[in-house]
Formats: C-alpha cells, structure tokens, sequence
C-alpha cells in the first residue's frame, strides 16, 4: 500500500469538454512529491517561453499533497500552478483553509483544467461525479456571494475555489479565493486571471473519501508527541494573528511603509494586530488540519466600514494596504482586504500597485483624465477603496494599475519605473531586504518574482530554526556571509513544503526535517534520508528555474529594485543598512551550481536527475 | 579683453541653408565654460525626451574650450555633443588632434549645425568664409580617403572631421573622426549616425586667428615652469601609449577578458604596448599643444595584415577588439582598429559588440541565416574582421549588431541581454569596476552612460593625485567608503576638463586644479576660487544629468550589469571581489544633493543656478 495519495489526477479538457482521470505512478510521486513540484513538471512539459499565459494552451493546475486529507498538522492547504500572466514566467500560489482536504476527499491528488470554455462553466468534482455546469448565474458575483450561491445550491458540505469579479475580468492582479467569506487566496502571480480566460468561474469539490495512511497508528503517537509543541511555539500567532508582528516588524525597518521609501511610521500601532484583537476580532480561524489557527475572523458593525465580516487582514495586506499606503485607519484596510477577497484580488500585489499609484500622482506622472474626481495622496483611504474598484474592473486608471507595476511602469515609461517596486514582474510583499539581508538573494531569485515564502529565509534570521542544517540559533540579520547559502537551504525547504503541502508557519512551531521524513514514513511508506529529502527540495526548485530559463529568466533578472539595492530605510531598525548584493548572489550560485548566467550546469542536472526533463 | 574665447559659434541650419554668427555674453561662458559645459547648455535648451536622435531636430554641437588654440598643455581638443541614437539620452564625445585648434585658428570657439540638408555636403570653414558645399564625390569614402580628396581639393593646411560610411549608413555605434589617418576619434555615443542622418558628410576648418590670450607672458612663464614636470610624469605614456598599460591592467582584474566573464589571460603580453613598441611602432603621435604624445603611429608591411599605416591602436581598441574577443594577434587588432577608423566607428563599442555576439554564437542564440559562413567564435580574427565590415554596411548580422548591444539584445530578447555589458545603452570601455570600486558608481552614473572617462575616479585609485580634494595619495581601490564622494569629485572635475578643454591625462602629468586657475587667470583673466571652479564642474554635471531626466532617466538606470555587479573575476588581480553598490551609490546620491529618485533637488539645483534653465 502506498499512502497519501490516491495516484490519480482529473484532467479537464474545456475546450473539448472532455475529463480524464490519469494515473500516477510512484516513480514519479518520489521525484516531485505533489503540490508544488508535480504541479510544476506538468507544467514544465506542456508549456514555454511562447506559451500566452492567457491562451487555452495553458493549464491552470491544482495539486495537493501526500499529507492533505491527513492529520499531520498544518497540511490543509493546496498549490495552484500556470505561467503568470503578471509575470509572464513560472507562477503560482497556495492556500490553506478546506478545498485540498476536499479534493482529496473526492478521491483526487489533483485537477489539470486545460483549454477554454466557449461560455462561462464550474467544475463539480463529487468522486466519481465530475461535472462541467454552467455558470451563467453565478458569473459577475463576487466569491463570497459566489460561494453562497454554489452552497444554496448543492449543498453546506461543498467547498469552491473560484475568482471574483477581477478574475472573470482578467485583471493580472487576480487571485484564485477558497471558503468563501474565509477567504484563503492563492494570490500571487495573477492566477484568476488564468481561471478568467479559461471562462472558469468555479471549481466545487466535495466527497468522504479519507487519504490512505500507511501507518495511522504511528503516526498519531508522533502527532501526540508534537502537536503540543507546534501549539505552545505558535501560540503568538494564535493569540495576534500574523499581524501580530506588524509593530515589531516596524522596528525592524521590515515593514514596507510609504511605497518602501519611509523608515519609521508613528501611526504602526493603530494598525497593528493588537489593535485588531482589542476591536474588530471576533475569533480566531484554523485552516484543516492547523493547531496554529492563525487566521482572523473579524466584524466591523458600525461606522463608515460597517458590513465587513469574515476573514481579517492578514500581516500581509495591513503592510502593503495599510503602512505601504500610509492608510492608518485598521478598519478601511479591513474593508479594503474584504473588497479584494470579494472581487477575487491579491492584496500585496493591489497593494503595492496603489502605493506605485500614489508615488506617480505625487510625481504628477499619472494620466489626470483617467483618475476622475480622485485624489491620490497618500494615507487616502477612500482613494485606496476607489481604485481597488477600478483596478478590478478595469476602469478609468484601474486598467492601467489592472497589469501590475512592472507593465504599467513599461507603458507610462519614464521614470515610472522607478517606483515599481517588483522583482521579475511580481509585487514585492511586506518584508524588506534592507532589514533581512538574505532576502535581497531571496527576492532576486525567487521563482515566480519577489516573494517572502518561495525561500522565507528571513525566518531564520528571527527565531525560526532547522537543526538538520545547523541552523538551531537566530542568524545575524546583517551579515554577509552565509547568506547565499541560506537562501540555497531555505528556498529548498519551502520547495519541499509546497509540495508535500505544509504550511511555512510550522516551522515556527518547530516543524524540521526529521519531522517530515517521520511523517513521509507514516503516511506514505516510504523510507527517505534528509540527504534525498533535501535534493527532492532542491530538484523541485531547479525545475522551476529551468521553466524559467526557457522564459528567457537569467542572471540579468536575479536583480533587486533600485530602491531596496541602494537607498537605506534610515530607520531606527536598520540604519543605513543595504544589502551587499553582488557578494551573496555569488555565493548563491555556487550554491546552487548554476553557471555564470544563472543558469543551472549539466552536472547539476545530472546530480538532480533533471537531465532529460 | 577677454581671453580664451572669440564668443562667436556658427550656426548652420543645413535644411534651410543658412548660416549665422552668433555672438556669447560673458556670464553665459563663465557659467559653462565651454566645450562639453556650453554645448551641454544649447543642446538641453534646443531638445528634450521626445527629440528623435536621428531627426532634423537634434543639432549636433562641435564646441571648443578657452584653452584651444593656446599654449597650455593638453588643450588641442574639442567636444562634439547631441541627442545620443545608441542610448537616447545626452550623448558626447571628444577627440584631441588638430580639428579644434584648426576651428579656433578660423576664428570661432563653435559650430551648430541643425536640420537636414537634401543631399550629401560637407561644410567648409575658413575664417569669414563658411559654405555648404556638395559632398557626392566624398559621400561613400572612408574617412582617411574623405581626408585625403579634401585636402587635395583645398590644400594640406585644412584640418577636416568626417564620417565613414558606417556614420553614413546611421550605424548607432558610428564615430566622428578627424586629421586623416592620425584618426582622432570621438568614438561614444554614435555621434557618426547624427551627422550620418543630417547628409553632412564633414567640417574642413582652416584659418591664421590665434587665440586671445590676457597675459600671455605670464602663460609662458606659467608652461615654462610646469611642461618639463608633467613631460616627466607622463614619460611611460610617451614610450608605449595608451596600451603601456595592458599587462599591468590584467594583473590589475581591469582588462576585459572574454566579454568581461574570463578573470585571467596568458596572453596579455603579445598584445601590450611594449610588443607594440618592439614591432608595429613607426614613432609616436602628438595631438595639438600636448607635451605627453602619448599617440602611436604603426605600419604593417607584410603578412595577412600589410598595408596598415597610421594611427596604433589604443589601450581601448586592444581592450575590446583584442581580450575582450580573446584575439590574441596583435596585428590583427591594429587591423580591425584602423578598419574602425576608416569605415568610422568606436572600437570601444563594435569591441563590445562583437564580443556581445560571440558569447550568444556560443551559446547558439544568434539567427544563424544572418551569419552566412562566419564561425564566430572566441579569438577568430577573421570573423572580427568580418563582422566589422558587416556592422558599417548592415548587412547580415551586422544590421542586429549595428543598434549595439542594448537594443540588438531586446530585439533578439529572453537572456540576450545577459551578454549585453552596457550602462543606459552605452557599453562598458576596457576597465573593470571589480577592479575598481570607485568605478562602479561611475559607470552607473556617468551622464552618457558606461565611460571611463566622465568620472575617471580609477585614476585616483592609481597613481593621480588632487592635492586640493585631499587626495594626495593613491586611494584604496578595493574600499568601500568614500567612493561616492571620490565620484562625487572626479567626475565634477572631468567635467571642467571636458569643457575647459583639456585632455584627462594631463592629471597623471600633475595637472591640478590651482594650475586650471593660473591658467584661467592667464587666458580668460578670470579670478576663480577653487570652490568656483569645482562648483562650475558640479553644475555642468548637473545639467547633463538634467537633460537625462527629461529623457526619463532616474535611479532605477544608475545600474550596472549583472555580470559586473554580481560575477567576481576570481583572478589574481581581484579575487572575489565585487564592488558593494548600494552602499556607495547611496552616499554618491547624498554628496550630489540628488533625491531618492536620483534628480537633483531643488535646493541643490538654486545652489548651481540651474533653476531657471
């Protein structure tokens, strides 16, 4: 018996409106594991440079992994992958909360959706029933709503991935929602906009199937024996949420504020996640699976925000919406979150294309008659919730920010580009380099463009710590040496945790690879060293890298945004510090064993078994 | 009276054929100067962003300085400066030789030349007498042939500057040159393509006038006391040239070596000045009023390479053409450099170029048709030869080549431009900012992009001193602070020089700052401060700086390439050393008085009198 998986995934042809049911075999499970890494493989060999990530030509993948559906702690999540349209280059996203657990119910690691539906359908995935309907009626609602509708209509125990009105609208800005009013997003990379031009509203699974464990009884001793730390380590995040640390991270010189060009912000407080839990927290919100419950849930019943209810700004959207922005009123980034949860839109990337905005409109660089009545300036919060709007339906000004920064700054030329704070197209989220300096390698080099969780080495530069690497105490945020190497391990372990499907924060909670490899042996059967764990990681991260190297992706786009490279924050947390950029990217690549461009050598692909891919 | 200057330029406007003298008021040369300073002025009056280079509307500006046609050393030179069509942005060069002293000796410190004229002509200017005359029988002719009709036409005296036929066919890396086979060029920026675009084919200047000079017994007795000195300093240049330096400068890490990817060569020494003064070397050159002569004259009698006689090769050309393409035959450099010469191109840039298309033919990323039957492959001197000939007449590869490595690499895209080792579109000259780290900065932020010329900090990291600056002793090349502030300096004072009127090497010979001052008093009658002199230095860089910001220029453009921000040499010379950009940008940034965006402010503008302009 193999545990974890059921080795089947739905491959759903809209065009043709055909489904498929296709099997995997194990040889190629141990090589990428599921989530992240299989996702990416089909990826990888169906599609290219010249693939139009808008075209049918470009499947929009979701995967689980061997632990989704099982009770390993944190495992309640699921990968989407596709090329980007943001981006144009390797893209995808994750999220927790119930609709990989219930994919698996249905009896399935995974869906390949493929072509275009000549008019809007969802997917009904019930075991063996799978169902493209048509979506005529539910097409333009929001994904609450969206949600609702699907629920009135078959039924509480169905759970909906779908996109709003921002994804139908094929805006790059536009996430993938799950759960309804819990809204967890696969954000990043503009993969509603993928799930849009597939004229996919939806994709509902639901099913009482339960994911093989090879060896339940030992792995309930070990859950016994861990689950307790992971809760007591993490119990911060229980209490505060991520946004917990928006105070600290201000100290820091972490959070971004005034389009990453301010150090310090005295307004932090009333953002912060404390402030949260003395006002609008209702409870707190545990993804499947999760001892951590991370998550807010939040009501905002009086006041000019009043209807706001459901899932709560995350750390992440409080820094890009809120500080990036200047917007220091906690319940219009609240309604502000809820509106892109609503009309289906990643809040960093809205975020940070806002904060752009208002730079250029201090610069006096945005087109005026595309901006009606609005006043840009900074800390507007009602200009925020009117753009996110326009952004989402591609209005007036919102059909230029509706591409990101990078293709809006390319269209209005200039010195727009200046203030695109991105990396290969994607929105820097609300960490900054000048604070962690492993993450100026991590940004630079992550897969689908600056992104805090593809390498989250930062992690380990605070109290995180992964004894199997030696890493068992805090490093030095400001060093130099190392870091590349950091960068090497980290980037490889998130790797890893995207395909096995675990969620980042249990490292916090002391979550390491041994952890893993015990769990692997219970689940699935299979007896793995921390050697071949870490090359797994490792081979999952090449591939990426690889698709990308057919995108064109080299050394030359490895590369910071001026702003992060060479302007210190000048803040009471970093001083003038900048990353010494060129020495850990170098680093890095030896690392790696990539050559001089970037690009992984023959021997590495040979060592990765990546040769013939 | 006033010294140094006629305060008369011609302008030209060739569309309407009409030429006027226009007089100078004093306030306006003492603001500029002269040279690149006043040229700079007219140009950033006259055009801005949407100026297309190649457009009627682009003057094309040949300025002298006070000095021309005086005494003091180092002073036989002149600037040419335009809307660059390699970068489109502020373009300029300068070249020593006779052409200036001969514009002067006509009695004017200046020419404009604006429009386009119908067909081919070339402008003759001899004292009062200025024409446009027809240019069919020369317009096709190399520019040592050009040099020759002309002065069989109009006797031996006139001094003539002219386009080959790479600037008549508008190949974007096309040089201006001048004196016949002396070929002085001004190589940067595709001048050549300007002067190309506009029919005008040469300017032949010939005349008696001599340069006012106040106090010219006190000048005398000025030279007389420091000519011997910088004779003596500079007596290296005099015995090898330019190319003395090669071997010294691959143990340094500062020679480009294979695309600037290579760390070491073995073969440096067959390349070096010294095997220069051994076998090509006829004797030295002198540009006007230089006691240095630091030019060469070779001849090759016999072998594949027979026949060449003039102009040696530079330390640039063998930097480019020879290591950078690994082309280890010495006489097949001074070949390819006086093909340049002739056929009117930068042997800085087509070195850059060539060695650009070698590393994508090894990486099998060129269009093949396009290369008919050349191997072009490290080292082979005939494929650099062909490809030469191919780059003037645009045809085959040598149209993709011919737009220089920025644009020839967005054209052919994805990791094209990886190879591409440019600043703003001008490519990097034969010195290494790993090597350097001053450099670094002065490559990212040289006004007319990757020059080693605009700030020349290395020199100060060398052996040249700035007694008035503090910097009496070689600075540590491989630190980290105070490189700013050294950029900062150098490149204010390069630009005074450059304007002026003086050519760079006169540092190494001991030229300072007091001896400009004497000298200024002596010709102009002018009394300046050393702080009124360095701030006149401060505000020409400015305004080139200005110019660049209205063609869109900011931080986000003072890069450097990857290969050179991120790669170490690992050579003898620099081990792993890669210059620590952020931090050195940053503090050049603050000791500009420039924005976080990399443009002036307003209060450092009020401060230069440059508000109004």
């Amino acid at each position: 018996m193999l545990g974890g998986y059921f080795g089947k995934i739905i491959n759903i042809d809209l065009t043709e409106e055909k489904v498929e049911i296709e099997e995997l075999d194990e040889k190629l499970l141990k090589k990428y594991l599921g989530g992240s890494g299989l996702a990416t493989k089909i990826l990888y060999d169906e599609t290219d440079g010249d693939t139009e990530p808008l075209g049918p030509e470009n499947p929009l993948i979701y995967m689980t992994g061997p632990f989704t559906g099982t009770k390993v702690p944190v495992s309640g999540r699921h990968q989407i992958v596709a090329k980007s349209p943001l981006t144009d280059i390797f893209g995808e996203g994750d999220a927790g909360g119930r609709w990989g657990q219930g994919l698996k119910k249905a009896g399935y690691d995974g869906v390949v959706v493929r072509g275009r539906a000549s008019k809007p359908i969802y997917i009904w995935i019930k075991e063996k029933e799978i169902k493209i309907l048509d979506g005529k009626e539910i097409w333009g609602l929001d994904t609450y709503e969206t949600d609702r509708r699907i629920k009135e209509k078959h039924g509480e125990a169905c759970i909906t991935s779908c996109i709003g009105p921002a994804g139908e609208n094929q805006v790059l800005l536009a996430s993938i929602m799950h759960d309804g009013s819990d809204a967890r997003a696969v954000g990043r990379c503009g993969l509603g906009a993928v799930m849009g031009s597939k004229n996919l509203k939806a994709i509902v699974v639901e099913g009482t199937v339960a994911t093989p464990v090879v060896d339940r009884e030992a792995l309930t001793i070990s859950l016994k024996q861990e689950v307790p730390k992971i809760v007591e380590k993490t119990k911060g995040l229980k209490l505060l949420g991520t946004s917990g640390g928006t105070v600290m991270s201000e100290e820091l010189g972490d959070l971004p504020i005034r389009n990453f060009k301010q150090g310090n912000w005295d307004k932090v407080e009333g953002i912060s996640g404390q402030r949260m839990a003395e006002t609008i927290l209702k409870k707190n919100y545990y993804c499947g699976s999760c001892p951590i419950g991370c998550g807010r849930e939040v009501e905002i019943t009086e006041g000019a925000y009043r209807g706001v209810k459901g899932a709560g700004p995350e750390y992440e959207t409080i820094g890009m919406i809120g500080s990036n922005c200047l917007v220091e009123d906690l319940e219009a980034i609240a309604y502000a979150g809820e509106m892109c949860n609503r009309l289906g839109m990643d809040t960093i990337s809205v975020g940070a294309v806002i904060a752009f905005a208002m730079e250029l409109y201090e610069h006096e660089l945005l087109p005026k008659d595309s901006l009606g009545d609005i006043a840009l300036t900074w800390g507007n919060e009602k200009a925020v919730i009117a753009l996110i709007e326009k952004i989402a339906h591609k209005e007036g000004i919102g059909e230029l920010l509706a591409l990101g920064t990078k293709k809006a700054a390319e269209r209005i030329g200039g010195i727009a580009s200046e203030f695109a704070i991105h990396v290969k197209g994607l929105e820097a989220p609300a960490h900054d380099p000048r604070a962690f300096n492993s993450l100026a390698v991590g940004y630079a080099t992550g897969n689908r463009g600056a992104c805090h969780l593809q390498g989250a080495s930062y992690f380990f530069e605070k109290t995180a710590t992964m004894p199997e690497l030696g890493y068992t105490e805090p490093q030095d945020r400001f060093a130099t040496e190392g870091k590349g190497i950091l960068n090497y391990h980290s980037q490889n372990i998130m790797g890893l945790m995207d395909s096995l499907k675990l969620c980042k924060f249990g490292i916090y909670g002391g979550i390491n690879l041994t952890m893993m490899l015990e769990w692997i042996h219970h689940v699935i059967g299979w007896e793995m060293t921390v050697e071949e764990l870490l090359e797994t990681g490792e081979r999952i991260f090449n591939l990426k890298r690889m698709y990308n190297v057919k995108c064109g992706i080299s050394r030359k786009d490895d590369i910071l945004p001026m702003r992060l490279l060479s302007q210190p924050r000048r803040d009471t947390g970093t001083g003038s510090n900048l990353a010494p950029f060129g020495k850990m990217l170098n680093e890095y690549y030896e690392a790696r064993g990539w050559d001089d461009l970037g690009i992984p050598t023959e021997a590495t692909l040979q060592r990765l078994q990546l040769k013939n891919e």
